[in-house]
C-alpha cells in the first residue's frame, strides 16, 4: 500500500487506473490487481462507482483478467470491502487469510514531504491498527465469493495463514484447486528470504498437494523482483507494481506499473519463460471468463 | 487455552493452581507459566489480588520460576494483561508479539457438556476475535517490562512475528539475548510440522544469530511431546501443560500438569537431557532472581 | 564398523551374533541387520558358512527379520559381497547405492590398545580406500536381488544416492514400493543433523511420493538415539546397533545390541509409539517370508 | 565433460581454448575454468605442455583469472591430474572433496552420432568407474596447493562433501576462509532442485559460519541458468560453460562458452547485479595475482 507521496508515479484517477492496466496487459501481463483510490487525494476507498467506471473501460480495452481487492483500508467494513465482489461479479478477488499487524508506520521515516493531509495519520494510524480477517470474516467472504462466482486470490502473509485455508478447506468453507498468492515482507507478516518462499510453499504441497497453484508479491525493491524470479524458477507466477514495490532498480523510481511490468518480462523471458496470455491465465485459473462478470 | 468442560484436571482456584505449580516443581520444572482464573467458574481474568496470592503461595513453597501470562482473554485491554507485570515485577512473563486470529471456536464440537455457562460463548466469539497486540501494544509492553525488570518471553506463533521482534530490536525497543516461545498449533497461526519448527529455529538463527534462547509449545497430544522432543534434540527447552493439551497419551486425560512433566522429563532423561534446576533456569535466561521480585 | 578393540562387547562368533539378534528380538525389534566376521578376530569377511550357521539359528529361535549385510569389506567384491544373497535368499538384504570414501580412519586417534593385528592396517587403509558401488555393481546387484527375491534394503549415505536410485527406477533396474535407510554420519557421507534428515526425507518424498518406505541410522552417540527418535516422529522407523554406535551413554559403553535395542525402545514407548512384531514388519516392508528363505 | 559428438562449439585445440576464454572475458566473465583436451581427438588429458600453451597466451591477452581443472579423467593418477599446479602454479584451481559415481553413461542414447572413435567406450566406462578422490588424495592434493600458492576451489557434489571439508579444516589440512564451487546435477551426485542448494548453502553456513565464499554450477539446461539465478539471489557466483550445459536455450545449441557467458551476464544484469571485474574477484577470492604464477 503505496502513498502518493512515495511517488508521484502512482495511478490515482480512474483514467490513470485504467492507463496503467492497459500498459501492463501491453507489457505481457496477464491479471491485474487493482486498488481503488479517491480520485482527488489518493485515499485508499471501495467507492462502487468508481469501481465501476475502472473495470468498465478496461474491459473495452484489453481482455486482462482483473483481480479486484477486497483489502480495503482502515476503518472499513468487510462488507465494505467486499462490496466491489457483489456489485460487479469479477473474475478474481483477493481474499485475505487472517489477522495480523501490517506495519506501515515503518515508512514514515523514509518520506520526507507529505503530498496530502490524509497520508501521514493514516501510516502512524497503522501503529495501532490490526488488519482484521476474522474467520467469522473469511467465512462470510467466501460465501460471497462463492455466490457471485468469483475466485479467491488466497493472500497468505504467512505461514499460519496456510493452516488456516487447509481448516476452510476442511469445513467446506473453500473448494480445491485453490489460488495463493503469497504475500512477503508485510511488517507483521513473513519476510523476503528466498527460504521463507520455500517453506511456505513446501507448506502447501504439504496441506493441498497437487490442488493449487501460487504466485508471489515480494514487497519493497529487490524482493518484487529477487521473489517473482525464485518463483518462476519453482514452477509459480509473478505479480509486481507499485503497490508492492515503487523502485525499478536502486535509488530510482519506476515510471509506472508498466515499467515494472516490463522489467520483470524482461528477465522472465531472460530465464526462456513464456507469458501467459489472459486467455491461458483464465484456463489456468479456472475462471469464469468476462462473458459472465456484471460490468 | 483449555476449558473446564474439557478436562475436570485444570486447576482453576488459587489452592490447584499452587499445588500443580509445586507439582510440576517437583517433577523437574525449572519454570511454570501461569493463567490467572476466576475461582468460581474458571474463566480467564486478570485479578491483581488473585495473583498476590498464587505468586506469593508459590515462592513460599518453592523456588521455580514463574511467567506470569498477559496473554488475557477476550475483552481484556493490554494494560490490564500488562497489570501484573506492574503489580507483582516477576522475573518473566509472555509477550505476544502481533495480532492474529485465535481460533478457539474449532474445538466445540468435541464437547458434549459445559460445566459452565460462560464457556460455549467464550468459545464462540472467538470465531469473530482478533488476539490484539499492535505495535503500539508491543511498545508499551517493552516498555512496562523494561521498568519492572520483567524478562519477556516472546510468544511466536508464526514466522511473521520473528521478523517483528527483529524491528523491535532495531528500533531499540527489545533488547538482546531474547527468549523466544514457539507456540505451534494454535488456529490463526503456525502448525505443529517439525520442518515449521525448523524453519522457525532458522529464521531465529539467521536474524538474531546466538543472541537468543528458546523454548516450544505443540498444542494438542501427541504435538506437545514430539515438539517437545525436537525441541531439546536441536538444542532447545521445552514447555508441556494442560493449557496446550490435555492428553496424557492417546484418549486419556492427563491427571494434573505435575503428569504431563513427568512424562516429559522421562522422554529427556530417556534421551540423557538434564532437567535445570530453576537456578541453572535463572542463569541461563538472564532473570534477575526472587529477591527482585514483588511478591 | 565397529573395530573389536573399541568395545568388548561386539558380537563376533556364531553364538554372540545368534544371541545378540535373538536379544534384540525380545528387546522389540522387528529386524536385525547382520554383519560376518571371522570367529577368530572379528575381521569383516563374507564367509557362506559362517552365513548359514547363523541364519539357521536364529530362524529357529524366532521370527525376526534378518537382514543381510552385502557392504563386505575393503578387498571384497561385489559378487563376493553379493554371494550371500544368491546362498540364502534372505528376505532383505541391504544395498549400497554409491561409490564414497568411507573414512573410518577418523576413528584411530581414540583407540588405545589393539586387540587384534589386522585392526589399525584396516582402518588406515580407509584413508585411501573407496567404497566402490558402481552403476554396474548397482545394475548386477538389482538383478541378484531381483533373481533370489530379497528385497532391497538402500543404504542412502548422501542426497545424490536419492537421485540415483531415482535413475535406477527410470531404467527399470528398481521397482516400487522402494525401503530406505538414511546412514547419516559417516566421513564421507552426509552428517547428522535434523536438517540433513529433514532434506533427505523431503527429497525422497519429491522423487519417489509415496512409493517408499524409510528408516534411519545415525552414525555415533548420542546421535543414534537423536536420530531415530526423530525418524519415529516424523514417521519413520529406526536402526540402533552396536555397528554404528558402541555408547549406551556418555563415556558408557553399551553392553550388547540388546542393551541399544531397549534403550531406543523405551524412548518410543516414552512417546506412545507401538513396536512393530517382526510379522507387521514383513507386511510393511512387503517381504516374503520366512518360508520362502534357503536356510 | 561434455563430448565433442555432443555439439560442434566445444572449444578443443589450444587456439580455441584461448579464443574461447578471451570471449568469455569479453562477455564479463572474471574466471574462466578450463579442461585440457587433446588437440586432435578432444580427448581429455592432462598435458603440461598443452597447459603452458593456453595459460601463456591467455594471460597475454586479458587479465581473466584462469582456475586450472585438476579433475582430469579416467585412467589419471592423482599427481597427473596435480601437474598443472606444480608446473604453472595457477591462482585458482579445482579440487574435488571425495569419490562418487560419475554416471556419465547416461547421455549415450542422446548421443546420435559418433565424432571420434575414443568417444562412446569413455563414456560406457563410466558405468563401472569411481571418480577417485580418497582422503589420501585429497590430503596429497591440499600440500600441493598449498606449496604452489594456489587456491583449491573445492567441488561439492554432495552434502557429505561439505562435511569432508571440514574435517579438513578441523586436521589443518585446510584453511579459512575457503572457496566452494556446488556441482549440482552429476549423475551420482546431488540434484538440481533449488531446495538443494539451499540444504547445500545452509549446511555450509552453519559448518563454515562466515569464512567461505561460494558459486554454482548447474548441470545441464535449464538448470545452469536456474541455479546460476538463485545463487546471485542467495549472495553466490555463477559459473556457466560448455562443460556443463551446452544449450542456449531449449532444443538450441550454444555456439561457445562465450554466449552461454552473455545469458548468464544478461540475466544477472537484468536484476541489477554488477559484474565482477577481474581485479574484483582476485579480492573476492584472496587470490596471490598474475604476477605470482608460473606461466
Amino acid at each position: 500500500m503505496t502513498m502518493p507521496s512515495q511517488t508521484p508515479y502512482l495511478p490515482i484517477t480512474s483514467a490513470q487506473l485504467i492507463e496503467d492496466a492497459v500498459g501492463c496487459w501491453e507489457a505481457g501481463a496477464a491479471v491485474v490487481h487493482i486498488h481503488m483510490r479517491k480520485p482527488e487525494t489518493g485515499e485508499p476507498c471501495g467507492d462502487v462507482d468508481l469501481w465501476g467506471k475502472v473495470l468498465g473501460d478496461i474491459k473495452e480495452r484489453c481482455d486482462v483478467v482483473v483481480c479486484t481487492s477486497t483489502g480495503g483500508g482502515p476503518g472499513m467494513s468487510v462488507a465494505q470491502r467486499a462490496a466491489v465482489v457483489s456489485a460487479y461479479r469479477p473474475e478474481l478477488a483477493s481474499f485475505n487469510l487472517g489477522s495480523m499487524n501490517f506495519g506501515m508506520f515503518a515508512a514514515i521515516p523514509s518520506i520526507k514531504e507529505w503530498k496530502y493531509a490524509w497520508e501521514k495519520p493514516y501510516l502512524e494510524n497503522t501503529k495501532d491498527f490490526v488488519f482484521k480477517n476474522t474467520f467469522a470474516d473469511l467465512d462470510l467472504m467466501c460465501r460471497t465469493m462463492k455466490e457471485y462466482g468469483t475466485k479467491p486470490e488466497l493472500e497468505v502473509y504467512d505461514v499460519g495463514h496456510l493452516y488456516s485455508a487447509a481448516y476452510m478447506i476442511r469445513q467446506g468453507w473453500l473448494e480445491f484447486p485453490i489460488h495463493i498468492q503469497f504475500v512477503m515482507g508485510v511488517l507483521g507478516g513473513i519476510g523476503t528470504d528466498i527460504r521463507d518462499l520455500i517453506h511456505l510453499l513446501d507448506t502447501a504441497q504439504r496441506l493441498f498437494e497437487k490442488n493449487f497453484t501460487w504466485s508471489v508479491i515480494g514487497i519493497g525493491y529487490p524482493a518484487e523482483f529477487a521473489l517473482g524470479t525464485t518463483a518462476a524458477l519453482l514452477g509459480g507466477n509473478v505479480r509486481v507494481g507499485l503497490e508492492d514495490n515503487i523502485k525499478i532498480k536502486k535509488g530510482e523510481l519506476a515510471k509506472g506499473n508498466r515499467e515494472l511490468a516490463l522489467k520483470m518480462a524482461g528477465i522472465l523471458k531472460g530465464l526462456d519463460f513464456e507469458l501467459a496470455s489472459p486467455a491461458q491465465a483464465r484456463k489456468y485459473l479456472g475462471l469464469k471468463g468476462l462473458d459472465n462478470v456484471n460490468y
